[in-house]
């Protein structure tokens, strides 16, 4: 695990994006709370919180950090017949590194809960794509993806 | 957490896959093992297995199975001035559950480490898409992702 | 750890009781979505749930097992100014221990995640009694708490 | 999990209480060394320091904080037939965050530990009333528990 | 991790040895009762018994386990001026493979909580060695380890 | 656990020692890449940088700790027909307590990977000796083990 022993602790920030994609009767099943194994988004959520504070557990040369703010929100969007649901992952921090690792796990960890409690009604969803959407504080300055 | 009590325990495989899409330099790098984090793919391997045992501390409703195999391959493709590390992740178990889920978190959970070993060269890096290629055993039967 | 080993393997259930005491308007805030922590009884169940799965690694003495179902249940009573949140933790396996501890671990962790959702209302809330309601399996036969 | 990156570093300490009812015999043999299991309030101790570090993973939206002390003692009670053991679990940490959790959690756990140790003895015994005691430190101030 | 699916499932028992050598003095405190940290030799009891439990999340290729009795036995020898405690865990189970890496890793995880607990005393302290003093079952057979 | 609230925040570092003794064949195997499990080296440190992280969980009254820097090296050595692969775990941090119990874990779970990738060949293996080297920083000063 990389040396970072003399590194300042500055104010960070990162934020993640990834998706699911599924048929639109499985959002809408999702919206109307029918799927049987619970509250899915409620318990993606949790997960993706979750997971953001356990990331040194997923990510062998991840640095442990006192995470300060996680927030995980959820866009859903119909298109025709299919449907994906957006998922943004926030997390923050005071420390000597910074948090995309978290805010990339939190969101994965929140699309692999919607994909197990929905695959009952399809095992063909996708997840992804799923990349760093911005990230602020340390050293290597600020980052932010350009639209492409 | 669904039920599954009354379900009869058997063999059960499933294969994952996922990728991350970064420049062709990138992958140069990890292939002459220059990145200075370590050895990119034996560090995502060891993750990948490690992320499948832990899948139920993951995934909040996934029960708990004791996995039998789990085997994490890596396919690295160039494409031009881009290059892409495909992942397979296969688990197998003898279980009253699919292992879904455990194969795709191991290939989630390798996929975020490559990011990671190798975001001080490339933040701009995408993972996925992620997504089912095939399970066998259980009572709903096989399932094989169809070309598209 | 007692040795277990030459045990029967055979299904077994548990149902534990706990409960949070805490005031009328906090209940009345919970209910209508108002806890700015999020929604408190979905991630009071997640909570429970995962509890449960991670029993052995709370506990010291207790045994590993594959759970097969878990179901916690929420049962909210008002009386006069007071309230309180019944809590029903069902736990079930096939195995050679029975699932006491992973029901009353279940129902503690979702009563005190409700205390922490709720906490910047009230530091008062107390939870429990916490006990075993019934058990099924087992050489040592079955449970049910008598009323009292 | 609540956004606390603009909150200050403070000392903080908290305070919790839980207890276990038990007949009387039960306790004798506790005290006695005789519980088949092991010296039953060693390993509860223990269950409840690990508990305290561990509050972040059985908590979904408790920050993580790097504790600095935690002490559990236990305070056994003889009332004619009945006993109760009497837990006092303090935890201290300077931290952006309180620790009433990690302090409720940690008399959860050895609460939980000496149930599982004991219950070959009887399964009827009774965890709590579990509450918070007192804690210092941070911007809403010092809580003191009323005598009621 | 190797494919094990194909295996049978056997009774399966391990135990390992292992040791710490401290300055008599050292010992002398622990059996008094007099180490500040608590009671020595019941902490690293504790410390075993879960960290057999964990092996599979120490030892990344190690198989997930299902555990049906573990037991830490310490034995206490003076040589003059010296002093060493003898650790001895015994781990059993049925299941596809061997429990020799959670016999190890129970007595590795006993030694360094000795060394922890003590340290204070003298950081001078030497674990090990530790072996594999025996196994029986599974299909590469018995093992017990010669005197040399 | 031991109240540190009062002490001061140093940089401390500790540098521990173990190592594992094998027939000069598996050496052999390790090195050619012939290990079936996979790359045993490879492996055995990623098992040491999460076993550094993880050592509050492994060690029951050891403080949590954010490391800023793990770092594991391995020196095989040949001596006729024996071997032996001697290991060096440094680990830092910025905090209130030494990171000397770190360093062991770090060292004795790369041991003990090292045994599991390759006890197929040869169970009669020995890890250890086990010690710590050196330390810096704190109140009790350096450390500096003695020649002997």
């Amino acid at each position: 695990m990389v040396d970072v022993s003399d590194k300042q602790e500055t104010k960070r920030t990162a934020v993640a994006f990834s998706q699911v994609q599924m048929p639109r009767e499985v959002l809408d099943q999702i919206e109307q709370g029918k799927v049987k194994k619970g509250d899915v988004l409620a318990v993606a959520q949790v997960a993706g919180v979750m997971a953001a504070k356990n990331t040194p557990q997923w990510i062998p040369m991840c640095h442990p950090l006192p995470l300060t703010g996680i927030d995980i929100r959820f866009e859903p969007v119909r298109e025709g017949k299919q449907a994906v649901i957006k998922i943004y992952a926030e997390v923050k921090t005071t420390g000597k590194t910074g948090v995309e690792m978290e805010a990339l796990t939190a969101a994965q960890a929140a699309a692999l809960t919607i994909y197990d409690m929905c695959k009952a009604l399809d095992k063909g969803m996708v997840i992804g794509p799923t990349y760093l959407l911005k990230k602020t504080g340390g050293k290597s300055g600020d980052f932010k993806r350009e639209e492409r």
